[in-house]
């Protein structure tokens, strides 16, 4: 069967390593907006067109341009010490003179909104929470809501300035960066993140009963926005099911600190790669391949959502979509998000990932979060899900490089996708489609942190 | 017996990792000059103090006082990229307005000492050596050399700075610092580490066959000259033996990129610790123990030098001397370097290690760096060898924060020198003297790249 020899082909080609090698190392960090992100973009046109791709092209997009500028952070008092610490994405920066004040620590949001006022204003407020290190990456959701919304309600209260303990687990001095956005509403004060060690520092300070001052300077802003593009190249199906599209993501865009190897070059090469085996296969499928590098994903999902926006037409027209942005790790499991008469080919599906060790998933999947748009609008999604163990002891932070890829582990997950692909594209049953979600956007109150978009 | 009584009861002590963690969390980066050093200093006094110990006083050493100011360094072409990088300690700034350069790469002293004047006139040079990893730190040899003459041997063949892979095994974004000292002949060019993911960013892109260029500023400087101290304090010996000094020794600056946890906070704590066991012992020792913590290790051994020129005079009655400076892993071997007919009693005190584990090295110990002026005086010195695997993980970056030492292991280390501590004070046997070392320095020459000092 075609499927399984793609798929053990996969384990022993270099392409997917290629691309992201090339992408690190010769475009390097390629936030939204920067020059980096401009020779992204001319990068992956030139890549999908020299790898004999069809229909190579960009779609414009829309991008805010912020600059993260320098940073100085230290804890004035009681026991002076420089921190290592980086500003969240989208923080303003401080007056020239910089901010200094007194310190109250809180864990976590219930801390947080357990102070008033008067706890708060004229204070900086460091939310300090531990993130949990997870398979599934699970521990991220708690830490990254802080991240978006302390900020928001300590900004409330009158805070100055947030420090949080950074959204990751790494134990070394690198610090992790991420959006602070918080839906459509502008962030009005720094925020702020430690690295671990520093958090530990604070935190020791904090907690010997003497008087806490920090000073804070920043010269972090926002440009004027600046043009992107989704970049899109496809394998054109043949057949009756040629207008019908199956959906290869992943995002082009990265943060600054690193190179953006995991997060998300790892993405792009290995939907590019899978996509690549599909092509050199010889046959044409069925279905239309698409595989879109998205723009901005970081910090703002505008790819995503101008694709979705540009492609209201033919939303239906997209059986399936599949991202790759959870790293280069092992993939462990395979879950779906289908119309519920279409599990039984999910499983079949399944049986083809079984001599990769996966496991079988539930019926939902998110798919990824450049997807989101497209599924909200019923395109049903595939998630393979990688092994997040040690993610995020790299993602968003200077420490995601090149060196953190394991070349075997790289095309496992090509394997993987190659093999969903295929079938996907070439079979002719169908996903059916999903109910459109039309929840509302979760907001930072206290009632929403439980509550899963 | 109660040596073995000390040694056990060092594995449920809390002292050492209370101390360490005081160091780095209330001081943190201390480097010599630097209000930190001085910061250091007076924690020094007052610890030693309230632990009880005798005699405890500073004795004064003058330092010098480097900054590393501000670095900025990227490169231009052909694929721009900014790097993870620091100074070597004591390298010059820019000019103002930052060097440009080609770049050449040559592998470790040997490809650096192969090319003219014609090929490195004007040009910036990149020594790549990457450090092999060991439990005994042997990698840090050929490492540490380049770190010490690249700089000289490329600045005498008209180079206009110097970058190199750091000296160090971290794979995270965190570069290494140290010395740059070649004797005393001061360093002309600016001298830079990188981290490893931006040294191999480095190699790929000076092996992509295109012309390579970079871009380098730094605000490094020399300040002028400070006071620091060597900071002491005893448990007096009693009896005939009281003049007899066993010493003590740690070092009480570190590098400023971290706050000295394990380098050499570590040390620090160890042998503090280790003294006042032997202090809340209740029986005062057959000979004085010395603990010394001395200044500035790390930028030129000026403490060491000072220590062994004001106690000239009492050399001899420096019976052993012991330091602990190579972090905070398990203890795994015990040395020695004793006058040949001491060595049954170096076997004694071997036995009472055993079950800690601990290996017999050979009689070539060399006690640790600020013992080395006394040693060529003709002290004996013992070593105790902790495992060095991940020392250069954390040794000179940010990262050397207190979160990498753990508890047991320190205790560990504190029970192999308590252990030996007593042995040494109160035995009435003698270690006997060395011979006076008279070998010249070694120089950045080819002939000394094997000579050991």
């Amino acid at each position: 069967m075609e499927a399984a020899a793609l798929r053990d082909q996969a384990m022993h080609d270099t392409i997917a390593y290629d691309l992201v090698e090339s992408l690190t190392m010769e475009v390097g960090p390629r936030s939204a907006g920067s020059p980096g992100d401009k020779a992204a973009v001319v990068w992956a046109v030139e890549k999908l067109k020299s790898l004999g791709f069809e229909n190579v092209h960009t779609e414009e997009v829309d991008v805010p341009h912020w600059d993260r500028g320098l940073l100085n952070a230290n804890i004035v008092a009681p026991f002076p010490q420089s921190l290592v610490a980086t500003s969240l994405g989208g923080s303003p920066g401080t007056p020239a003179e910089g901010i200094e004040a007194k310190v109250v620590r809180v864990e976590g949001l219930v801390g947080l909104r357990a102070l008033s006022d008067d706890d708060l204003g004229g204070k900086i407020v460091y939310v300090d929470h531990e993130m949990q290190r997870a398979k599934d990456g699970s521990g991220y959701t708690a830490a990254s809501r802080i991240r978006s919304c302390a900020h928001y309600i300590a900004a409330e209260r009158g805070a100055l300035a947030t420090f949080i303990r950074s959204a990751g687990t790494s134990e070394h001095r690198v610090p992790h960066t991420g959006s602070m956005l918080n839906n459509d509403i502008p962030p009005t004060i720094p925020a702020i993140a430690l690295a671990n060690a520093d958090a530990d520092m604070l935190t020791y300070q904090m907690q010997s009963g003497k008087p806490v001052s920090m000073y804070l300077l920043s010269t972090a802003r926002q440009h004027p926005r600046e043009k992107s593009a989704n970049v899109v190249g496809e394998i054109q199906g043949q057949g009756d099911l040629a207008h019908e599209i199956v959906l290869l993501g992943a995002h082009l865009d990265s943060w600054d600190l690193g190179t953006g190897a995991i997060d998300d070059g790892a993405g792009v090469a290995i939907v590019t790669a899978a996509a690549k085996m599909l092509l050199d296969s010889g046959n044409a499928p069925r279905r239309t391949i698409r595989v879109v590098l998205f723009a901005n994903e970081e910090f703002g999902l505008d790819g995503a959502e101008e694709y979705a926006r540009k492609h209201t037409a033919s939303v239906k027209d997209h059986v399936i979509g599949l991202e790759a942005d959870f790293g280069a790790g092992r993939v462990w499991r395979f879950s779906s998000q289908v119309a519920d008469d279409a599990l039984g080919l999910v499983d079949a599906i399944h049986a083809l990932l079984e001599p990769l060790g996966l496991q079988r998933g539930k019926n939902k999947a998110s798919g990824g979060a450049d997807l989101r748009p497209m599924r909200k609008a019923g395109m049903p999604v595939f998630s393979l899900t990688h092994d997040g163990t040690y993610y995020f002891d790299y993602h968003h932070t200077p420490d995601d490089t090149l060196d953190k890829i394991d070349r075997d582990d790289l095309n496992h997950s090509v394997a993987a996708y190659v093999t969903v692909a295929f079938v996907a594209a070439n079979i002719m049953d169908s996903f059916g489609r999903l109910e459109p979600n039309t929840r509302r956007k979760r907001t930072c109150s206290a009632e929403d942190d439980s509550w899963v978009s």
